[in-house]
């Protein structure tokens, strides 16, 4: 029993879970990025057929989910749990997008670490044999996101520099016990970490150190180093995040510059998409992997990707009341093999 | 593997972990009420010595674990992960609180379900091999809740008779391999389910189709009936919900007349107090269960309980846009006896 913890953090799955299937959805933003052809629906409006943004965005996770599971040959039935959350206060997105499947459900909050926390606590529950097959997703949505969280956009407010763009797009992956892969072998879960950064319009930087705590946890723990993976991603620590990560790990000596790729810098074309730093939102980085990543996995591409997103746990309020900015990040290993080296 | 599910939404734990420690926190109508010696802290005030009720509330949370560690002499580092979550936009209750402890952390949405969901997640990675010690704890806060869902407290708006008492009031539960008990022996993992409620202001009914669905799956998958249990209870359904899941499960001759409470009723005077229709919020499940229900079990007054609490999973957003009010009920039985009949 002891032998599958690593260390305080990290795990290594002794029957890695397979992923059975996966789907992504997303907005016109999207569609006009580099990674369009990697997405299985995307809508011209930020509606996709219902009357409000937060309808939409529930719409968008009943169709990652409804892809997801069509892909795979599969009904509701066949997923003896889902896990998900989003962004919106109560997180709406998940709860309305998910009230016709009736699937046993976990909900969580990990703010844009979502992705990461859905697949690691499915493929926990999978491994420690409660579950055949279960289902992880989450979205977001540029519209709600920033009436929530900034201004409604009607106001056009000025963005920042450092300010990225919240994704519209949600993603589904669906593991488990029986399939072809990729695998997930090990998972490394977060802390909360929080280095006093209090501007909201500068995720990335908050967010940075959540990656580095994690990704050094789990380099320490699984005993790797980036030489491990032929790839290595961030959620949604945009362009400062990212170059803040890669200069964290040169100060100890190991060099990320190589494989070291973050979903906020793929998803859109910064120059002509005008995003400033990069994507944001759970979407983001769940459209990312629900797409491009885990579709490159199977054609080979890549053979092993360590899957990183981070949160930001704040919310309006906290920032009102003069509070910085605690975040944190959960790693997540796919593996073309079931039996890792480490 | 398979022998430990029971069913759909049933599974029965192998090595049934152990509750280890356990702690509760609450606020002057907490301490006014009949359960006010089971508290391990009572405030005199709402800011449990924080400058914001928001900031109180983490402090709650803070104060619950820090009393749970204490009275089971255990370090932060003796925890291999935390699960916890609250009411409050983006779960702040539960990221400030938990900020300094540095302890691998899952979040967690269930709104007022969240006592039960922590449990049974931090029940499945202690049982499924990956912890050895796990923490469970939410959060609620009647200020907070109030401003945040319905109108500022200074306002004084009125309260319809049907509204219930959001209890200012944090539990956590240290759960772990080994120990004296209680030991969670089944879980059974809710679905979202939506009748259609639209008023926000009746949460009880809007509650109670969750309710009975959880428990209806648990009776039958686990092959028990109410006459099992020393006692039954849900977590903040309150006089007219305890009144529909009664009459539910009467309708399917089934009998839960004789030892089925709802912890809503138990935490106030409602006579005294003049709570309406009784307790709710997160706190309310977690401040009886980690208080009352944890101490009668470890004198014997019971041995065998359902614990069932329910979430309502909208938001203000979902309600102006004329949304019902998707919930659901996540259940855990606590036993004295690690080996149960079922």
């Amino acid at each position: 029993m002891q032998t599958k913890r690593l260390g305080r953090q990290s795990v290594r799955l002794k029957c890695p879970p397979s992923v059975v299937s996966f789907a992504c959805v997303g907005g016109k933003m999207e569609g006009q990025g580099p990674l369009a052809s990697s997405f299985d629906e995307l809508y011209p409006d930020s509606f996709f057929g219902a009357k409000t943004w937060e309808q939409g965005e529930s719409a968008m996770q009943r169709m990652a989910l409804q892809r997801a599971l069509e892909k795979g040959g599969l009904q509701p039935e066949d997923l003896d749990y889902i896990l998900a959350g989003d962004l919106l206060n109560q997180c709406i997105g998940t709860s309305f997008g998910l009230r016709d499947f009736r699937i046993p459900f976990y909900g969580l909050y990990g703010a844009c670490s979502t992705m990461g926390e859905s697949i690691a606590l499915a493929s926990l529950l999978i491994d420690g044999g409660f579950a055949r097959m279960a289902g992880a997703m989450t979205s977001s949505h540029y519209c709600t996101a920033e009436r929530q969280y900034r201004m409604p956009v009607p106001y056009g407010s000025q963005r920042p520099p450092t300010a990225q763009w919240t994704a519209t797009a949600a993603g589904c992956c669906i593991l488990g016990t029986q399939g072809d892969g990729p695998y997930v072998t090990h998972i490394t879960c977060g802390r909360i970490v929080d280095k006093g950064i209090t501007d909201a319009n500068n995720m990335g930087a908050a967010m940075a150190p959540a990656a580095y705590d994690t990704l050094s946890a789990h380099f320490r723990e699984t005993n790797t180093t980036p030489a491990n993976y032929d790839l290595i991603l961030t959620g949604d620590l945009g362009q400062l995040g990212h170059e803040i990560v890669t200069e964290f790990f040169l100060q100890d000596g190991i060099d990320m510059r190589h494989n070291y790729q973050d979903c906020g810098l793929l998803l859109y074309d910064r120059k002509k998409q005008d995003m400033h730093a990069g994507g944001s939102g759970c979407g983001c980085a769940a459209s990312v992997l629900n797409g491009y990543l885990l579709r490159g996995m199977r054609q080979k591409k890549w053979n092993r990707i360590l899957f990183a997103p981070t949160g930001a746990l704040l919310s309006p309020t906290s920032t009102f009341q003069g509070e910085s900015i605690p975040s944190i990040c959960h790693a997540v290993v796919f593996s073309n093999e079931k039996g890792a080296a480490n």
